[in-house]
């Protein structure tokens, strides 16, 4: 597949909001794009699919790897800013209920309405991994739906189409997508560098991602010197000034010790956090 | 347990040379323990007894698992600059053959002449996982032994020690010790920050292991500052400057591009490197 526009390297990102890593990997990348000059692709796929035909487990199959996961989950989500909570009741939520429906209405948002793409998955993921909450009712769905921004009539008509076949194809071929360049979980990255498909799994793959891009031929020595002379706030984050007031306390709680997180990860969290909810 | 040393961090690497992510997580740290003012301590185990203890699996076993680990651990070494080649007969060098000897070996090191421990363990990895070389036999050992400079009757000595119930049992107690701490793989990272022991799995969470050991009370400001003072070559790795020409082409083998690495992997690439082999 060929870089998207010009000088941009295409990296595409195939997640599930039930996956907690996947939301990691995402708002790190969004945060991202701007300085490494990619053409970032949001791809939702099914990871109960990917689980299943490659034979893979949940890593909590393990229990002393899952013992060990809930604190690497916290400690990343800290480190990242990404404002994550372990779900009280975990297989519960995250491995019975699971995230088809949730994924079917996502997948809808991207063949009809993209431009939403990106804030309906945080919102899902701000749900189920931050609020503790369902995603798998109609009414959560849509709730999700209006946080992001989404017109009301227009997301019940996305709700209705969730059981098309239409829709069901394209979250399968997405899926399938994903298993063919290798992936056996997610998030599942891949890196359109040079006429090759670089995969990287998981969220913590970033110093060698970085470098793969830094290699296209594709990418000018100007757009990725632009891409790294970034300012505070990004000059391409549209509306970071007129928001900042109203996340102050989002940030109060994110940081309760005060503790400084260094200028680039300042903005992008100001840059990437969904906007502050009412009273 | 205190940390050692009055300023200085007790952050333990529990591993086995079998694995090729202790091998980069041991390289990496044997790097950072100058700048991160840490007390690095080297803990020699048994992953065998591990993964049977924990129900756990290689990562392998899953066979799009398999795969991508491969091309992972590549992609990891080259950026990491340790000489790192995966075995043709994976299955057979890694999964039937083992370590178990060559960590009772290493364990005989740590008992008597723990100042080999650290070079040992390195020529041990740089057959199985650079040069595609047996572990298991006494000549192979002692190979490895003496590349790491440990004279010939010491090693020998060392190697009839192996057979030895005291020597069987520390590696039991260490490989215990690994379990206590929660590790279900390795290499398993312990850091001991505030009283608190915190468990990093895997050679990929280096930024949450600095956040934490920054975090350390008993690191002074002067300790901590000091140490990311750091000049090129380093001071405190003696023997630098004279051996940097007889490396001269190693590097250029690891390097082949002749791309820019940063000067911070730079010297540490050079200091850490293993001698280089005769004619």
């Amino acid at each position: 597949m060929a870089a998207a526009g010009g000088s941009k390297t295409l990296v595409e990102i195939f997640y599930d909001v039930v996956s907690p890593y996947s939301w990691l990997g995402f708002e790190v990348l969004c945060r991202y794009r701007h300085n490494w000059s990619i053409e970032l692709r949001f791809r939702p796929a099914f990871l109960g699919g990917i689980m299943k035909e490659t034979g893979n487990q949940p890593p909590a199959m393990v229990p002393k790897r899952g013992e060990y996961m809930m604190k690497d989950i916290k400690r990343m989500a800290k480190y990242y800013q990404v404002p994550l909570q372990i779900p009280k009741d975990f297989v519960g939520s995250v491995i019975r209920k699971g995230s088809l429906s949730a994924m079917r209405f996502i997948t809808a948002v991207d063949m009809t309405q993209p431009q939403f793409l990106e804030p309906v998955s945080r919102e899902l993921w701000m749900r189920i991994w931050s609020r503790d909450e369902d995603i798998t009712q109609p009414e959560s769905i849509l709730a999700a739906a209006g946080e992001a921004g989404l017109p009301s009539a227009l997301a019940q008509k996305l709700l209705a189409m969730t059981s098309t076949p239409e829709v069901k194809n394209r979250l399968k071929e997405t899926t399938e997508e994903a298993l063919k360049y290798g992936a056996f979980g997610m998030p599942a990255v891949v890196a359109h560098v040079n006429g090759e498909a670089h995969l990287f799994f998981g969220s913590d793959r970033l110093e060698l991602l970085g470098k793969v891009i830094a290699q296209d031929a594709t990418q000018t020595p100007q757009a990725w010197s632009e891409g790294q002379r970034f300012t505070f706030p990004h000059p391409a984050t549209a509306g970071y000034r007129e928001r900042k007031a109203e996340r102050e306390d989002t940030e109060g709680k994110l940081n309760p010790q005060g503790q400084g997180w260094g200028t680039y990860q300042e903005w992008t969290l100001k840059c990437c956090l969904p906007k502050k909810r009412g009273p």
